[in-house]
């Protein structure tokens, strides 16, 4: 059977990184992907700035100054913060300043008012000070030219900030994806309508969506759809081409209404493969239709969301080109006993800490869902495992 | 001074949990916290059910079933998933019955198609089978009454899901908060206007707002203002009552300038505290006007930053009940030296992984913002240490 690896490799060899941008208001731009570089059109600051409240000066004429020994500076000027001062300090004159306001030219250091009397007209400097103490340089933070952001990085919030920094109003990034949800099966019925005898509530429409949008990508399209493989085909038809990636849940297996196999069929659309070695979910089967991937997953809760974990984040991970699709393998130590056959690749569900991973309480078959809720990993049990002891290391996914 | 842990008592003495919840449709729900508890209304599955396509029969009868003694049975139906079937299983009767179909009163185990000759009137057993081997309980998942999800919690894509099986079609969920940014300062231009001499960009506001909408908290309002004690009181004024948390930047050291103290006293709000033991960001300012609780920021950018994740992120995490705002604290093994005075308790940015962090290269000054940029947390240097060596173990506080 196919190993999971490669059917990872297969199905993001069919889609293409997003290229098409969009250019948006800076901060819309938070979780997007960049689709420019952010080089510094210039200086940060753009100018000598005094970092405190004080006097600018040229620090050989506060040589020797003292509280007893203090030297008296001529004030040819006050400049606040967001001010520009076009004299010049020359021998024995200041400058009155605020914190931010730029130093003017001639002076190279800045004296804390504290260490003054205050003056206006002149001043009173009781502390000598080196040239270049107390002093911001210009370019100090970042220097024009400097590539500060780079293409295909999220916007975090300081990437917002430093483009804000640079000037930036908008940010060119990428497109989102446009993911089709569909769940299948006679047997869901909507949430809020009541039971009907032999329905159950349809909740993998709402776990793909949500993971989807849980993770920044609301699906442009989502609906439940019965076990009519023609009226599924057309409607799939109409959605290639306008979406990046289809998602399905259930008619993945070998039954009567299994009927992704038909819609595929009818589709004429091109099998990449049926089965995949894991356990749950191996049914699941993909293919391309003009263009679009279709991941079709098993109607089984916890089926699908397994394959959605291994399968569909690695290939939302190509297409946005975001890291944060891509699930984070680590080590840790089982602090559950389990025990399967061997044979079959199987991840079950758990909670990991500090290096720790408990198997979750409750029911592992794939047709149970609550015990997704408060999971925050896969476990992974090999194939030629019968289970694995406490105390052992394993494969843990983090979600 | 004020130790910092003392400050975020007071800030979060000054903020009552939101209480107020909205009904919403449940994939709007993802992100936000559940203020209803989710107890089952009926059992999951609801019926007993068929794990696979094959016939449910009572186990007895197959007894002693093999390929070459094959066991002869009535088929007197079939259930497709999604069916309800009224019929009764008696002796020697066999039902056709497809996954997720429920399994008829009478039967106790279901036999897979691959052990039968797949009889449609008649169907040859190849395979014996204990009462419930291929069942799937009624209940197996989750029972009537059963709370699977707690008031408090975050609506994760497990959460949507679960609320969705349980037939929920909208969930009661804590209104968002409704956090005011303002950005202080003459010197500060709005992002994309041409940059006159003296000022530079306003990144603070987008700091603000971005870190806020990354963790989950879009703004209801952002705004920049200059140094206008009277009017920044009036605007305060109108947005007091309006919103859960007013945070500012700019305005709280000692310089003409420094309007945030003189708001304070137009607005006569009672003022919290004024400076707290944290450097960067030592001037960090808090008031509460008419219930509604200001903080001030430096205009420092970095000491912004900080001074965001160290004070206001608690603040955010109380008001919410949304454990994700509060900042996780971990050790970690510093791969790079650091100097500096004793005295001061010192925040720097660092890059944290597998138990290691790295001082951000570049600029640690708190008017530089650009070295955030690729950070991923805050390394904290004790006032009685004058720096930090490698190898050293020390606190990381994760973003």
């Amino acid at each position: 059977m196919l190993q999971m690896e490669e059917a990872i490799e297969i199905l993001q060899e069919q889609v293409t990184a997003i290229r098409e941008t969009e250019q948006i208001p800076l901060l819309e731009a938070v979780g997007r992907i960049l689709a420019q570089e952010g080089r510094a059109g210039l200086d940060q600051p753009p100018f000598p700035r005094s970092p405190l409240d004080g006097y600018a000066v040229r620090g050989q004429d506060t040589e020797g100054a003292g509280k007893e020994n203090p030297k008296l500076l001529q004030v040819i000027g006050k400049i606040y913060a967001g001010e520009a001062f076009s004299g010049r300090v020359g021998e024995n004159q200041a400058v009155r300043l605020m914190t931010g306001a730029p130093i003017p030219d001639g002076a190279d250091t800045v004296i804390r008012q504290e260490n003054s009397d205050y003056g206006e007209d002149q001043v009173q400097i009781y502390q000598s000070s080196k040239p270049y103490q107390n002093y911001c340089y210009q370019g100090e933070d970042y220097q024009a030219g400097a590539v500060l952001l780079k293409q295909g990085q999220v916007m975090d919030g300081a990437a917002v900030s430093v483009a804000a920094s640079m000037g930036l109003q908008e940010v060119s990034v990428y497109r989102k994806p446009r993911i089709a949800v569909i769940s299948t099966g006679d047997e869901l019925t909507e949430p809020g309508i009541p039971l009907k005898a032999g329905k159950i509530y349809d909740s993998n429409l709402y776990l793909i969506c949500g993971r989807l949008a849980e993770l920044g990508a609301t699906p442009v399209y989502s609906c439940h759809w019965d076990d009519e493989p023609e009226g599924l085909a057309e409607e799939i038809r109409k959605l290639a081409g306008k979406t990046d990636l289809i998602v399905t849940t259930g008619g993945v297996s070998v039954g009567e209404k299994d009927i992704m196999h038909e819609v595929i069929r009818l589709l004429a659309a091109r099998q990449l493969f049926w089965r995949v070695n894991v356990k749950p979910g191996a049914p699941t089967l993909a293919a391309v239709y003009e263009g679009t991937l279709i991941i079709c997953l098993s109607g089984n809760p916890f089926a699908a969301a397994a394959n959605f974990e291994l399968l569909v984040r690695p290939v939302m991970g190509k297409l946005t080109g975001d890291k944060r699709w891509m699930v984070k393998k680590i080590r840790a130590r089982l602090e559950t006993d389990y025990s399967k056959p061997k044979g079959s690749r199987r991840f079950l569900r758990g909670y990991a800490e500090d290096g720790k991973v408990w198997l979750a309480a409750g029911n592992h078959a794939s047709g149970a869902l609550s015990s997704l809720v408060g999971s925050n990993c896969l476990v992974e049990i090999l194939p030629d495992q019968a289970g694995a002891r406490k105390e052992e290391e394993v494969w843990v996914y983090l979600l």
